[in-house]
C-alpha cells in the first residue's frame, strides 16, 4: 500500500490537511487510533479566526458553517464590576470571528473526505512510524485485525499531545518549553441559551469565568477550578451558583440555567516542542505545541500549520521546489510563539493566581490600560481575530 | 510663621509644585533635610515626557531646557541580534520625549525660586508633621539650630520615599503594594559622546544594557547587575567591557569610552501606597509610589502628581472649590497604576530573570510581537511618552 503523503490522526487538522492535499492533486491516506464515533464527540473550541474560515472554504467544507455558524465581530471583558466590549471589527480592521463548534468543522471535514472517496482507517491499533529520517518513509498499523504497511513520501503527524507521531522523534532532537497553570477549567454544555450575543470573559476575585456558545440553544460556560477538583464534587447546581457569583449582576440575572449534557475539567497548559520537522516528519498542531484556552488559540494555531504544511507540500510537488520543506519548522515557529504568547497573556490576565497583592494589582492595571487604550484594545483585537499567516512564497 | 501650603522636601517635585503655586498666588515654604548642593548633585532619570516640559513652561522654568534639551522622537530596542526603533514621533500621534537631566531640571526650578524671593529651608533637622488629620497641620523643624514652627493650610510631601511625610501617618491607613527585584543597575555617567543619538535598551543574555545620555558631552551608560554586587568589583574597565558584549556589535565597535565621573548601583523596586491624601498631608511622587527605572518614569510620574495637587490646590483656593482636595488621590492613583504597570512590564521585558526556559520565550515573543505590530508598538510609544494626564476639572 502507497501513498504520497501518510496523516496520522483525523481530528480536525489531519482531515483538513487531507482535503486541501487531495484538491490539489496530492494523494493521502489518514490513520486514526480511535472510533470515527469518539472522535466526533470531542468536544472542543468554538471560536474560528478567518484564516481557517478561509482554508475550510479552500477544502470545499465551509458549506454548513456558512448556514450556521454565527460571525462575532466584538467580545466583552468583565472585571472590577465594569464591562467592556472589545469591538474587534472596529480595531482589527474589519477582520471577525466565526462561532462554530470543533465537533462541527469535524463533522463537515468528514463528510467532504467520505464524498471524495478518500481513505481513513479508523481504529488503527499499533501505529508505528518508520524510516521518516531517511528516504523511504513508511506507517505500519493493525485494521480490523490485519496488519498494514503504508509507504509514502512524508508523513504528516496530526494526532494531538499524546500522539505516536511526537513520541517517535528521539528526545534529545527536540526542545521542550512548557508552562502547566496551577488551575483547571471545568465546563458545561447546557441546551440552553446562551446568556449573552457574544462571549464573555470574566475576572473576578473567586476566579475566571467564561459565557460561550455554540448555537442560539446551545451554551458553554466555564469557571476557573481548582487542579485537583473532582467532578463529583461539581453539581450543576454548585456550577450554576459558582457561574454566576463570578458574573456582573446584570448578566447573571439573565442566566438561564438548565441540566448539563457535558461536563468535564481540562489542565491548562502552554507547550512547545521544537523543531516540528524531522525529516520527512511534519509535526502539525498540537502535537508540537499546546495553549491554554483562553482566547480560543488551540485549532486556530493547527490551522495555521496545517495551511503552511499544505502550502509547502504543494510546492514540492506541484512546483517542483523541495527546498520550502526545509522552512516547515521556522514559518510556523514565528506565529507560534506570538500565539502562545497571547494565550498566555490572556490567561494571566483573566485568572485569580495566587502570586500576591502587587501582581494583583498589575492585573488590574494590564485590564485597565488595554481597555481604556486605542492602542491596547488593538493589541486584543488583532491578537483575538489571529495575526496573519506567515507567507509561503 | 505661616504659609498656605508648606512643602516637605526640595528635590524637582518640591520645587515645581512651589512655582506653580507661587505663580498663580499661593505662598509656599519648603522645608529640606539636605544641603543645597547635596540636593544638586543626585543623578537622576534625563528623560522628560510632553506633561513635565509643559509644567516647566507653566512653571517660567523652561529657558534653558528649550535651548540646551534635545527632543528625541524615538529609541531603539535591541534584542537577539536585531535592532528595532520605536518611532515615537509615528506611534505616538507626533508626540516625542526631552533629553535633559533631572539634576538640570532641579538646578532651573532653585534658580527661579531665588528669583521669586521663595523660602527654603535647607539643611532643616528633625521635621516634624503635626494636625495633619485634623484644622491646623503645622511643621516644627531645626534650622541653623534655631526651632521653627511653621503654620500651614495643606502639607505637600515631596521628600522620597525614606522621608519622613509617609512615615508620619500611622501604618493601618496605608496599603502598601511592593515588588522588589533580584538585580540592580550599575550606572556610569562619562564625559564621553553618546554611543548613539537615541536611546538603546538592550535584552542581552548576560543581562539588560542601556546607552543614554545627558547631553552631546556626556553619556550615561547601565548594566544590570547583581543585587550585592560591590562597585569595588566594578573597574571602569570591566564596566566598559560588559557594556560592549550585551551591545549589538555595530554599536559596541563605535562606543567612545572614558574614566566614570559617577558610578553607582541602584535596586530596582516596584512600590504604591495607598491612599495618597491624609487629611491636609498630600504624599506626591516618590513619596507615594517608586517605579524601576526601565522606561524612565519616576520623576514623570512625580510630576503628575504635581499637576494634579496643584490643580486641585488652585480649585481650592483661587476657584473656591476644596472638594476637589479630597478626589488626589483617586486621581492620581488611576495614571500612577498605568506607570506602574508600564515600568513593570518594560522591565519585565528586557531584563534576564532566572525564572525558566518557557519565560524567556515568552519574553523573546513579546519583543517579536510588540516590535512586530503597529498596535504593539503604538502601546510602548504612548505609554513611553507619557499617558495623558487625568483631567481637573
Amino acid at each position: 500500500m502507497r501513498t504520497q503523503v501518510a496523516i496520522i490522526g483525523s481530528g480536525p487538522s489531519g482531515l483538513l490537511l487531507g482535503q486541501l492535499l487531495h484538491r490539489c492533486g496530492i494523494d493521502n491516506v489518514i490513520i486514526e487510533r480511535k472510533s470515527k464515533a469518539y472522535v466526533l464527540e470531542r468536544i472542543r473550541a468554538g471560536v474560528l479566526e478567518q484564516g481557517l474560515v478561509d482554508l475550510l472554504h479552500e477544502a470545499g467544507a465551509a458549506d454548513r458553517m456558512m448556514a450556521e455558524g454565527h460571525v462575532h465581530d466584538g467580545f466583552e471583558l468583565a472585571f472590577n464590576g465594569q464591562r467592556k466590549r472589545v469591538d474587534l471589527k472596529r480595531y482589527a480592521a474589519g477582520k471577525t470571528v466565526m462561532v462554530y463548534g470543533q465537533t462541527e468543522v469535524t463533522r463537515d471535514l468528514m463528510a467532504a473526505r467520505e464524498a471524495a472517496g478518500l481513505i481513513t482507517y479508523y481504529e488503527s491499533d499499533d501505529a508505528v512510524l518508520h524510516d521518516f529520517k531517511g528516504s523511504t518513509p513508511s506507517v505500519t498499523f493493525t485494521h480490523e485485525g490485519i496488519e498494514h504497511h503504508l509507504e509514502c513520501d512524508y508523513i504528516a503527524g496530526c494526532d494531538g499531545f499524546h500522539g505516536v507521531s511526537r513520541q517517535s522523534v528521539s528526545p534529545e532532537e527536540i526542545n521542550i518549553f512548557e508552562r502547566v497553570y496551577p488551575f483547571g477549567w471545568l465546563g458545561i454544555l447546557s441546551e440552553t441559551p446562551p446568556v449573552s450575543h457574544e462571549l464573555i470573559y470574566a475576572n473576578h476575585e473567586r476566579g475566571f469565568a467564561l459565557c460561550s456558545q455554540r448555537s442560539e440553544k446551545l451554551s458553554r460556560y466555564y469557571v476557573q477550578c481548582g487542579l485537583d477538583d473532582d467532578l463529583s464534587e461539581w453539581s450543576d447546581e454548585r456550577f450554576w451558583d459558582e457561574l454566576k457569583l463570578r458574573l456582573p449582576s446584570d448578566v447573571a440575572d439573565k442566566l438561564i440555567t438548565g441540566p448539563s449534557i457535558e461536563k468535564s475539567i481540562a489542565p491548562l497548559r502552554s507547550f512547545v516542542a521544537e523543531p516540528m520537522k524531522f525529516g520527512r516528519l511534519f509535526l502539525v498542531g498540537d502535537a508540537a505545541h499546546i495553549v491554554p484556552p483562553t482566547g480560543a488559540k488551540g485549532l486556530n494555531l493547527a490551522a495555521s500549520d496545517v495551511s503552511t504544511l499544505y502550502r509547502v507540500l504543494k510546492k514540492a510537488y506541484v512546483d517542483d521546489q523541495p527546498e520550502w520543506l526545509e522552512r516547515y519548522s521556522d514559518i510556523c515557529l514565528r506565529r507560534i510563539w506570538k500565539a502562545e504568547r497571547f494565550s498566555w497573556w490572556m490567561t494571566g490576565l483573566l485568572h485569580r493566581f495566587d502570586d500576591g497583592e502587587f501582581a494583583q494589582k498589575m492585573q488590574q492595571a494590564e485590564l485597565a490600560y488595554y481597555t481604556d487604550s486605542d492602542a491596547g484594545l488593538a493589541c486584543i483585537a488583532e491578537n483575538y481575530v489571529g495575526l496573519p499567516y506567515e507567507q509561503v512564497e
